[in-house]
């Protein structure tokens, strides 16, 4: 057996958006980070997409914890299913437990050891030596690792900024990560999502000065913000802007009820005892003017079912949106997002309201760190070796360069691909082979993972519909007793159906007399491919469709 | 019968993308631009979406023509389908008319009468007077339309910029403008594509400074260059600089080749004889050093077949991306496309190619007005009425407020809605009426139009899958004598096949038994709609899955 420590890419490349890492040497494996996807358009009736947990699942015996550093989804989302498969003790910041506990809920058969952590704490799994780092970010309770291994130091940066006010008052520890470079860094992990972006990233309490102007301008109208429930700093930047203007507070949307109650009772969000009544439930909101109402809630990204959309729709009883109304979009929408948060704020202007998108989006204080913000902390870790993580390949390679400017050899950086496992030795870090990886699909019941020919399937019969024929024949002579009948769905429409379900039955009596065929002769299966081949034929040639055939035959005596 | 004009949107409005509006007065209908939209996600196997032509097909013998402003899709992409329903002459530039003869090749079936217009000239037809205006865009040959109608004057921007440094040198007329505009215009309609962004637009020539300094950066390197083909004056550009350079040119991708050789045919691109040698086949480039070619190809918005994206993914045999290579995204992500642009780049990026999309993004030359460029116009026109138009609702509020700002009474501003008729007379401008609208989705053949029931079921058919039974049964007992037999296509996995095939028969089985029903009794409507209850139920349970069921039942005697 060898003497490094293997690290392993179960997830982080690649595929952007599911963070999933783990770390091994000899008997024992710690997993960091455990991220969940979203499907593309290319897997229909999909509703998640996790990690191909293969190799964890065949190591599960050394399996010691997971370590996870915030309680994004994207980096706590697959944490049932994995617990599911590989049980093991969860650690974390208690606002990164609180999340996955709620998570949990929904998944009562699976149970975990959640083990809460602090800033510079250090946890000993076996060899390996865990210290957990405060990081900014745009999530509450956000760690940098830097694992000790018999083999040196591995810094893992997980996603991060450096904010200088942030809201909390805690900059990420640069402090520490400067005594942790000054003792030697053996490789550092970095994550790669702005690494586009030139400069330094603004900071939260910016945005917050923006919040202060919308609410100076605004005094007399009712004030909606739709923001992310996990930017616990925004949000509590919202409740002292509601403090300070003197309005109530209402929660909306059942994430944002669900994430800010938990912050306020780990303590994550500041909220004075004396001003508990300050925050109302929704249904109270006929009791005060609109100059006293400040309603938070979730659908800035225009997802389908959130308060937001429900309330630009017309579709949220509770609350019609109106001329007094001003909606302030205090989170810019994610790549992908456009075209529904755009469809949100076309129905809210429809519905006479302000919206307020521009000049706040103008501010937008991302969570993840700037080129300056990269070039800091690299030069304070000072590391031997480099691995960009958790970025596309463009984003990786700018980063490797940026490293490699700062002294970082270029011999010792190495891009990873997904199911990579690199060996980190004491002179060296090579690439030493790689394990299943991969995307699993996770449909309906959590039990089965999805096949890709399941999949095709859906996209044939979402294109081009079906047509299902169906025979009755006897066994003895082979004689057709009954239809063929001929059915289709997803395939012609009403004004192409009269015209060709008549000659779709004659196209399959005239393949059944043309191939010559007997079914009494067990020549079922060469009738099926016939019908198949000839029925598509058919279709082409009328509608210019090629659906999917299924011929049910019913042999009888 | 009414004395006034009345302002059709047919398209336009509510839906970006598909340009389509008429007027109409007394016995006579002008159609301006004819637009074509793109399938969305919730619109399974649909090609693409026209306009409902109802209204334009009743009043057919009223139809004087067809008044194109240019040659992009969104306003000439719909014409073979309306021509087909409702012929008429069509005019336009030269450069639009030929866009429109390429894509007529297509439909044989289609014949119209082509009329090519110049800048300037004045078409009269019927009791409309029509003068086309010169505008810059990002296609040549475009114009905005003045039509002198008996109740004033309308000015019809189409979709337009200013640039002062154009490639072809001829500057929007501002000075025909002008004097349009002193003669006294009753109604504006306006585009609105980029009512949110200030100042005004870049030069066309800019993008080209910027591609110039690429081209001086990479002397010995091959070049490639993404962009659209019907961006003319970026192509012409390229083809100056491919001069300057002294590289070989190879246009790649069909539409590429198709529209560069139509634009030097009728003289929109200007290529001296004595260059004519430098345009060589992609066949070959393998006589050339890297240095001396210029690849200008379709692909810069990430299309999945197009010349760029089969390089990038090594499925293009003749020509192997390699470290020598440097490629040029000359135009920026429309906004949907990201996700599918970025893939090509980190693909080219793996390649080992340089790619250049930042620095270009940058100076973008968008072909549409910014606010100052509206400004300018909309007060050299000073119109009575200002109705906006091809925008999200957000654009055409903003450029609502600027008429207004501008000085036009604001009751005298109307945001049509799709379908919307409004009626200028000669002191008033009122919404009198709405005519069928929306989208019609083309799917396959072009004669039939898709129903939402099929597209119902597509979708069904795509999320769950389907579930078919086949029974045999002896049409004077009611016995059954052949099967149940089930099939399933796109439900179930491969692991859940096994154990749920076998006990969705039996539920079948049971299901008739519970019922009590008998096939030789005509049950059958009945046996169908039990059986689909309770295998939708069974599957349900197992698999959580709510699949199609489709029962074919063949009865002998």
């Amino acid at each position: 057996m060898s003497k490094g420590v293997k690290v392993i890419f179960l997830g982080g490349v690649g595929e952007i958006g599911k963070n999933m890492y783990a770390l091994e040497y000899e008997n024992e494996i710690i997993v960091l980070d455990c991220g969940l996807g979203f499907p593309t358009d290319d897997m229909p009736g999909i509703d998640c997409v996790v990690q191909d947990l293969t190799y964890l699942v065949q190591n599960k015996d050394k399996v010691r914890g997971y370590i996870i550093t915030h309680g994004h989804e994207d980096h706590i989302g697959g944490i049932a299913y994995a617990l599911g498969q590989v049980p093991a003790a969860v650690y974390g910041s208690r606002m990164t437990l609180a999340l996955i506990e709620n998570k949990l809920r929904e998944h009562p058969n699976v149970k975990a050891k959640a083990i809460v952590v602090k800033a510079r704490s250090v946890v000993q799994i076996g060899n390996f030596s865990i210290e957990f780092v405060h990081v900014n970010h745009s999530i509450a309770g956000c760690f940098a690792l830097s694992v000790t291994t018999p083999v040196g130091v591995i810094f893992f940066t997980g996603d991060f900024k450096i904010d200088y006010t942030p809201v909390d008052g805690q900059v990420t520890d640069l402090t520490r990560i400067g005594e942790i470079g000054r003792k030697g860094v053996a490789l550092m992990m970095c994550e790669c999502t702005n690494a586009e972006r030139k400069g330094h990233s603004i900071s939260e309490t910016e945005a917050g000065e923006q919040l202060d102007k919308v609410f100076a301008a605004n005094s007399d109208r009712r004030l909606f913000v739709g923001t992310f429930a996990s930017n616990i700093h925004r949000v509590q930047q919202l409740l002292d802007l509601a403090i300070k203007y003197n309005r109530k507070l209402v929660f909306c949307g059942r994430s944002m009820i669900n994430v800010t109650d938990t912050a306020i009772k780990i303590g994550e969000m500041r909220l004075d005892e004396k001003e508990r009544g300050r925050i109302i439930d929704i249904t109270h909101i006929g009791n005060y003017k609109d100059g006293e109402l400040l309603i938070v809630l979730t659908g800035s990204q225009g997802e389908p079912r959130s308060a937001l959309v429900r309330m630009a729709s017309g579709d949220f009883p509770k609350v019609q949106i109106g001329a007094n109304d001003t909606i302030v979009f205090a989170s810019a929408p994610i790549p992908g997002n456009e075209d529904a948060v755009n469809q949100v704020i076309n129905n809210l202007i429809k519905c006479g309201a302000e919206v307020v998108y521009e000049s706040l989006a103008g501010v937008h204080a991302s969570g993840h760190a700037y080129e300056d913000e990269f070039k800091l902390v690299i030069s304070l870790l000072n590391p031997h070796y480099f691995v960009p993580i958790h970025g596309e390949y463009k984003h990786m390679k700018k980063n490797v360069a940026l490293a490699a400017r700062l002294g970082v050899n270029k011999r010792n950086i190495i891009i990873p691909d997904l199911g990579d496992v690199l060996e980190l030795s004491m002179n060296n870090l090579k690439r030493v082979g790689c394990i299943p990886s991969g995307a699993v699909l996770i449909d309906g019941s959590s039990s089965g993972s999805a096949d890709a020919s399941v999949l095709r399937d859906r996209q044939t019969l979402a294109e081009e519909g079906i047509c299902i024929v169906g025979i009755g024949y006897n066994l003895g002579t082979g004689e057709i007793t009954s239809g063929p009948d001929v059915a289709t769905r997803g395939l012609l429409y009403s004004d192409e159906l009269l015209e060709n379900m008549q000659e779709a039955r004659l196209a399959v009596l005239e393949c059944l007399k043309n191939a010559n065929l007997n079914l009494a002769k067990d020549d079922i299966d060469e009738v099926r491919t016939q019908v198949r081949r000839d029925l598509q034929t058919f279709f082409q040639k009328t509608v210019k469709r090629r659906p999917m055939v299924i011929t049910m035959l019913q042999g009888h005596k």
